[in-house]
């Protein structure tokens, strides 16, 4: 070798840029007005960053700032953001600060994405479930500079994240360990570790904290008011209970965020008591706090619950409740979103969701046209773990053929959609508009949620589908016309044939379930608005004012 | 309600467990010689224990100490142990002071494993994969006591784990934050944080730290003697180089154990540059510090590695290379099997191992009659993650019908075995032994490593079989035989048959290959011997005693 070659560019980096604010900074702590100018010097031109954006909490401060930076001096930043939610994350593309985007949710944001994309002001890797994404910092996306959120931190970095730490500790991790630089911002600077309420992340992992000008914003997106409920929610919960948790006895499960799992929720303590279920389903929860797990917690239904993030409100419900929840020394809840994810593919029996299109072999997409809106944790939940190995009941329920020597159970995916969406348009499709999408897009691979071979399970307000006991695809397509109701792929199978699927066991209608639709009322809701939820947490949960209308 | 329900029963316990040993505890400190008092009365019978057996650190000391606990006064423990190594992991049970084991790998107690299984003294509630029992962890097998390993632990239970920090933060987190009680075993005890290397786990997460009487025990279990490598491997190393790795472009991967994966390693250098395929190939690695991949660090081969543990004698050569190997603000190394593991699932493109038997149809185990050894990481990262939604070359090289709308890559699963193992027994068998070992220990399915469907291709010094090719499970049938060689299984398939899959590209032997058997030679290592990976390292590598043979 002529020139010795050197082993330390990237810290000997990371040096230069921390000695390059050594004056307009004090020790770790940034002051809030010189953000922008230490973003300007830390942040370099094609920079792998990531922006935390989560699906409550957001970096937001970080994100107001980095839109200011000087997009001369920064731009053509690769950003990592796994849940892209404000305008800001999409401004700095706009302004030429950044150009190309990896991330695994768009809320909000998804049509402006759709539309970026399409006038070329923006580049996608690829659209990532959460844990995929997190993966891929420690392989072959290890991040420059991570910006990321806390609730408190000490002069020497130490993080408070609590009920809200979510997809933090993931984020922070990858930098922290290869030479990147981690600036957090929080709501509040405390001067020792001794005033902060608990260490979720240590100070040695943190580059710089920055007291942020307001707190963090966050989002209550997993609160149902159980107004909303309505009749046909509550049918689809009862067949849910009946004809899915009691007969495959699932007791470890995940929970989505709609009407129709709410409405579940909300049945356990009056259905599933009826039914004499308590004890014997859904004793261990991946899930948030949801506000309409109250009164099945507060019945004695629920064992665990472990939480991908916090819920806005459900603070002092969580800490009052840690034979549930996971709570720290301080006694406020811990979420992580990590670990959540992990809880929710591996010791999960079930994974019931929903989506907005579904194609006729049951491929399903919450990507439609105009809106690239990501899929959050859904590909990664909503599919057979095939590295798992121990057994469950519910697991090994799913085993059709029992005559071989080398078994494998299964894991329980179910779709629970009603067969038309708000405004008409039918959830059952001949095509996905993903396909379109992608091929718009020059996407490689079209953005399906979850594929159809994994759902085992498809549930409508006509009734339940137990795709997993098909023979074949044939067979799977004509059990989800069966379900699909007057959709033009409900038209395509005869009253004869779902008899057949019927008399087979592979169809279930509310009928079979032995359910009459006019029990399936509000009635059954063991609370039916907002106010009751609170009743039930002793006032413990304090709604977000936008859903206090007592 | 007629009486209150306590929701912090967990709470309470631990607080009185803890105030039970605060006359013999000094704050967070257990003096050495208490160790087994303590845990005596910390330690309640029926608890769920973690004990701390990784695939390389040890818990040692507490578990030399467990085994000291009076069974009269603790017993029916149900342990879970990522990694089941020591004859003290076994003892417990022989005494009664545990009764029921979960575990993802039994190295050298597999044997005693099978026979206390057999003789009732042990229940065995399921082989994990690992992140898979780290998952139930946090949803249906929360621990109420974990008993862990680090190098040092200031006096407020801050712990430095460093190079060998593995499995260490999951197994901490769930009890720490579910009124759990953590017990860290450390090398040495100092007084503040400011002692410390650096944090890797926060002093809140740990209740009591103990100076072990020695070191914890760590195994180099990664080290491949160059000295070993046979023209076999090396043979068959070439075929992976150009038949897999440059076929497909396989940029992110895992390695698994074996000499023939440590063989490539060495061959990247030479045979691989020489093919021209630096840059083009393996860039990204998950696996621990290899001593054999030195070569292809120290020739540019390597952007970046994250390892799931450390490995004996590589930790300042790692500490010399930051820019390949992850390292913390102190320099040295950080591992951290949960993300290794879930970069090795969803970021890496290849999976490459062994197996000791492969059925006809591809299924693969370990376990053969009398060992019940666990799979480690091997169901985790050789099965496709149907949850992943980014493309890569490689992923998408294994597309077989473009004739799709929707299309789906798929994750390379290599099994790379030679026809017989040592003594002469077939690796390829009629039915595996894991199937009468699953019957005999009533064990709900077969204890299968790698089902045959999750692999991609098969590799032996026949040729290789692409097997995700194959269009029915009898051609996949046809391909493992064509390439089983004089086994009972290679003999079922006739020549002609072997020549029109070699044809279809469906088999492709040396000679397709252009790989001449003379060619494959031990010239071709990078490395002879240990010597010369230490002079390969500029003396940064430390190789343990039992590896100096110079």
């Amino acid at each position: 070798m002529t020139e010795k070659k050197k082993w330390d560019i990237k810290r000997t980096l990371k040096q230069q840029r921390i000695k390059s604010v050594h004056s307009i900074t004090e020790g770790k702590v940034i002051p809030t007005e010189n953000i922008v100018e230490v973003m300007e010097k830390i942040i370099q031109s094609g920079d792998r960053v990531i922006l935390e954006g989560n699906n409550q909490k957001q970096a937001d401060f970080l994100a107001r700032s980095l839109e200011k930076v000087n997009p001369q001096t920064v731009n053509n930043l690769h950003m990592i953001m796994p849940s892209v939610s404000l305008p800001e994350h999409m401004n700095i593309f706009e302004m030429g600060i950044a150009k190309k985007l990896d991330f695994a949710f768009a809320g909000k944001q998804s049509v402006r994405i759709s539309q970026m994309l399409a006038d070329g002001i923006l580049e996608v890797g690829a659209v990532h479930t959460y844990i995929e994404l997190y993966s891929r910092l420690y392989c072959d996306l290890i991040p420059n500079v991570a910006l990321v959120a806390g609730y408190t931190a000490d002069k020497k970095g130490n993080l408070y994240t609590g009920p809200s730490t979510e997809d933090t500790p993931a984020l922070v991790e990858a930098p922290a360990f290869k030479d990147g630089i981690v600036i957090a911002q929080v709501n509040k600077i405390v001067d020792t570790v001794d005033d902060l309420p608990r260490v979720d992340i240590p100070g040695d992992w943190v580059d710089f904290v920055v007291e942020a000008d307001k707190d963090f914003f966050i989002e209550p997106l997993f609160t149902r008011d159980p107004r909303l409920i309505k009749d046909t929610h509550i049918l689809m919960a009862m067949m849910a209970i009946k004809g899915i948790y009691a007969k495959h006895k699932v007791q470890t499960l995940n929970h989505g965020i709609g009407f129709n799992t709410a409405a579940i929720e909300l049945l356990l303590p009056t259905y599933g008591e009826k039914l004499g279920l308590k004890g014997k389903i859904c004793q261990h929860w991946t899930l948030n706090p949801h506000p309409t797990l109250i009164p099945a917690i507060e019945s004695g239904w629920v064992e665990s619950v472990h939480s991908f993030g916090g819920e806005l409100g459900m603070e002092e419900y969580a800490r009052h409740r840690p034979d549930v929840f996971f709570t720290g020394s301080d006694g406020s809840m811990r979420s992580n979103r990590t670990m959540c994810q992990m809880a929710g593919q591996f010791a999960a029996d079930m994974f019931i969701g929903a989506t907005l299109q579904m194609d006729a072999e049951g491929n399903s997409s919450t990507v439609t046209h105009g809106r690239l809106s990501g899929f959050g944790g859904a590909p990664n939940m909503g599919h057979d773990p095939r590295g798992r190995r121990h057994a469950s009941d519910a697991w090994m329920d799913l085993i059709t053929d029992h005559d071989q020597d080398i078994l494998k159970g299964k894991k329980l995916v179910v779709q629970m959609v009603e067969t038309f969406q708000s405004g008409e348009k039918p959830t059952f499709v001949d095509k996905l508009d993903a396909v379109d999408v992608g091929q718009h897009s020059n996407m490689p691979i079209a953005p399906v949620m979850i594929y159809g071979d994994d759902v085992t399970h498809v549930l409508t307000e006509e009734g339940i589908a137990y795709l997993y006991m098909a023979q074949d695809l044939e067979e799977r397509k004509q059990m989800i016309a069966a379900v699909a109701g007057v959709t033009h792929l409900g038209q395509t199978i005869t009253k004869d044939q779902i008899d057949k699927l019927r008399a087979e066991g592979k169809v279930a209608t509310p009928q079979e379930l032995g359910i009459k639709r006019s029990e399936a009322t509000r009635d059954l809701l063991a609370a039916k608005n907002m106010n009751e939820l609170v009743k039930w947490s002793e006032g413990l949960y304090e709604p977000p004012a936008k859903f206090r209308s007592w």
